[in-house]
């Protein structure tokens, strides 16, 4: 791993990153301004003459048109696929339509996918790159916060089924991710606020200096200050590749990426995936309530587990249950046996992530359960 | 990888070979008569208390009776999962049936897959496994010839759509293979010499001296003498080991095992996949092709080819298309053209592996078409 720029130097842009995992399959995170117009050049520079299939979210259009445009200066091949619009792209009907359309029109062994939108489209089309052919190469060019600094690093790809979210899927590294903020304008307040959930939990799990720097500059970044907004985007994603190439395959490390997530899984199964809750609100009250269940364990000092909220609090973030507006009425307990059919859950027995302080995350099975189900009670109340 | 024993020490059963790929997917493949008695220690042993799911096809009821009980006897806890008989399990819906079963009775990342069955049942389980959770381990248990010596080993999964066979899947290693030769014993004569077909195909590429040991011996293999037998497994599964553990992704030399498979395709689609051509008869008469092709090309010795095809004839294989009960009124041209979609083609040129004697094939983009053209339209005429 390359280290992003530090926070004095937030102005040498554009920023680039490497992922190193195996040699053969390492790959580049690019982080620019208006990258989309030079994406047809980065790629016939880098993978030649290749033949590609852009599978993207309907409504990225403008982006869409000059992402095609600089691919087909370069004189590339492009053909286009659109998925429906949220999480219907991520069934078994729609996947098999987007490897359909592949081989129908007889992509080969050289043809690339370039996946262009949020996560959902990521998980996709990396997911079905990942069995066409039994494995074509992809691109990541995601349009959200959230997708830039979490889901288009790490090469978790995917599907839901009846089952439950996510629980159908592949292990497939693209070839290269382009990040391009510009794409970040028109983005609506609330899901950059989400995709900051995810900023600043890698500064809760191992990085107390880059916490530093966001509760100075964490405003900048949600109103899209270039400098900030780069330097954070960079700074997420270091962390992320960090640990995917230290652990790619989640045996340990990597389960620190799910701190505040088992709350967090709880919470959206409870608001039935809908707009009531997006995904960075539900980590931003697990996380929340990580910090709690630690302060009451005795993990963690109850001044760091305020401070830690009350700089999501400050940022806009909801940090309690209490805050989503129609809530289910369930239960503590009720929450806490929706958790144990999480897929992280391994033997019966759930893993949290716990914290002794911001900046010191750690995965453990015995967490305290009568802790959990105060916390969640706290959360609960309105007060 | 470790040698299995050599020619002059048949008698050493049982035999044990170690795949070696990157150190934390290395696996065993065991082979010895009535393995499946001893299933359940074995995997025990090796994987402590896993949560197990058979997945098989409806005619092995006999070896999973067997292989239930060793289990159990062990005290694991085993699921079982009935797939349709032959191609039809390779299909999408099939593929959702037996995912949906297995995050339904609540799969976790250490329930572990077992497939029983021949290759249609190690393709579609091991793609299954591949993606339920992202990824559970599984384990072959081939009880045809033909996937005890190819496809269980390799981690090639995958299904069929209405595009072609076998153009969706994933790379997924195996954690172990075990082949029970005793479950050979109930399998019919054609099926032997078909499955023999893919034995031969490891001399034929680089393996002189098994092609000598073979030529003294394959009647003794075809009749299931159990030396024989375990021996022919064991240098096939070897041989199938050492170039997947170079060349794990098929780049190149993982190519030479399609030796014969690009006209065997070609004819198979031909036939329409039914019972009047077995992929193993058609690999036969798609090596007895690159022999006549190469010795047509002037690059094998016309001696050599003969020898080569001589052998196959002699152990009661097809080598002609004229061979083919009822095979369709096609030119050599248009079975050309079939190659050309196979998936193997890159860039619209097609690939073949050709031969500069037994022992010595190579791949090339360089094949003459018109010694091509010549060579099909010689196996279409009976003589």
């Amino acid at each position: 791993m390359t280290n992003p720029s530090t926070a004095n130097d937030i102005s040498s842009l554009p920023q680039k990153l490497r992922v190193l995992l195996d040699g053969k399959r390492d790959y580049d995170i690019v982080i620019e301004r208006d990258v989309l117009a030079r994406a047809g050049s980065i790629i016939k520079e880098r993978f030649g003459d290749r033949r590609l299939f852009v599978v993207r979210d309907p409504r990225v259009d403008a982006h869409y048109q000059t992402l095609f445009k600089s691919l087909k200066d370069v004189g590339l091949r492009v053909d286009d696929i659109v998925l429906p619009e949220g999480e219907p792209a991520k069934s078994w009907d729609c996947l098999q339509k987007t490897i359909a359309a592949l081989l129908e029109a007889k992509a080969d062994r050289h043809t690339m996918v370039l996946a262009l939108g949020g996560g959902v489209v990521g998980d996709h089309a990396g997911f079905a790159a990942a069995m066409t052919l039994r494995g074509l190469d992809y691109i990541q060019i995601p349009t959200t916060l959230l997708a830039q600094v979490d889901s288009s690093v790490g090469g978790k790809t995917g599907i839901n089924t009846v089952q439950g979210k996510n629980l159908v899927g592949a292990f497939h590294q693209p070839a290269l991710v382009l990040i391009d903020t510009a794409t970040l304008r028109t983005l609506p307040d609330r899901e950059m606020k989400a995709g900051y959930a995810e900023i600043i939990k890698y500064a809760f799990i191992n990085d107390p200096e880059f916490f530093e720097w966001l509760d100075k500059n964490g405003r900048d970044v949600l109103i899209r200050m270039e400098g900030a907004l780069s330097h954070a985007i960079a700074t997420s994603c270091a962390s992320k590749a960090s640990v995917v190439a230290a652990d790619e395959r989640e045996a340990g490390l990597r389960a620190l990426l799910n701190f505040g997530h088992t709350f967090a899984h709880a919470l959206e199964a409870a608001c039935e995936y809908d707009r009531r809750l997006l995904h960075g609100e539900a980590v931003s009250i697990g996380m929340s309530l990580a910090f709690d269940v630690s302060a009451r364990m005795g993990l963690c000092h109850d001044d760091e587990a305020a401070r830690a909220i009350g700089h999501l609090i400050r940022m806009g973030l909801p940090t309690k249950i209490a805050d989503i507006k129609d809530f289910p009425r369930i239960s503590p307990d009720m929450l806490i046996d929706n958790m144990s059919h999480d897929k992280k859950a391994t033997g019966g027995r759930l893993t949290f992530i716990l914290t002794s302080g911001i900046g010191r995350a750690f995965a453990t099975r015995d967490a305290s359960m009568s802790c959990v189900r105060e916390a969640l009670a706290a959360s609960m109340r309105h007060n």
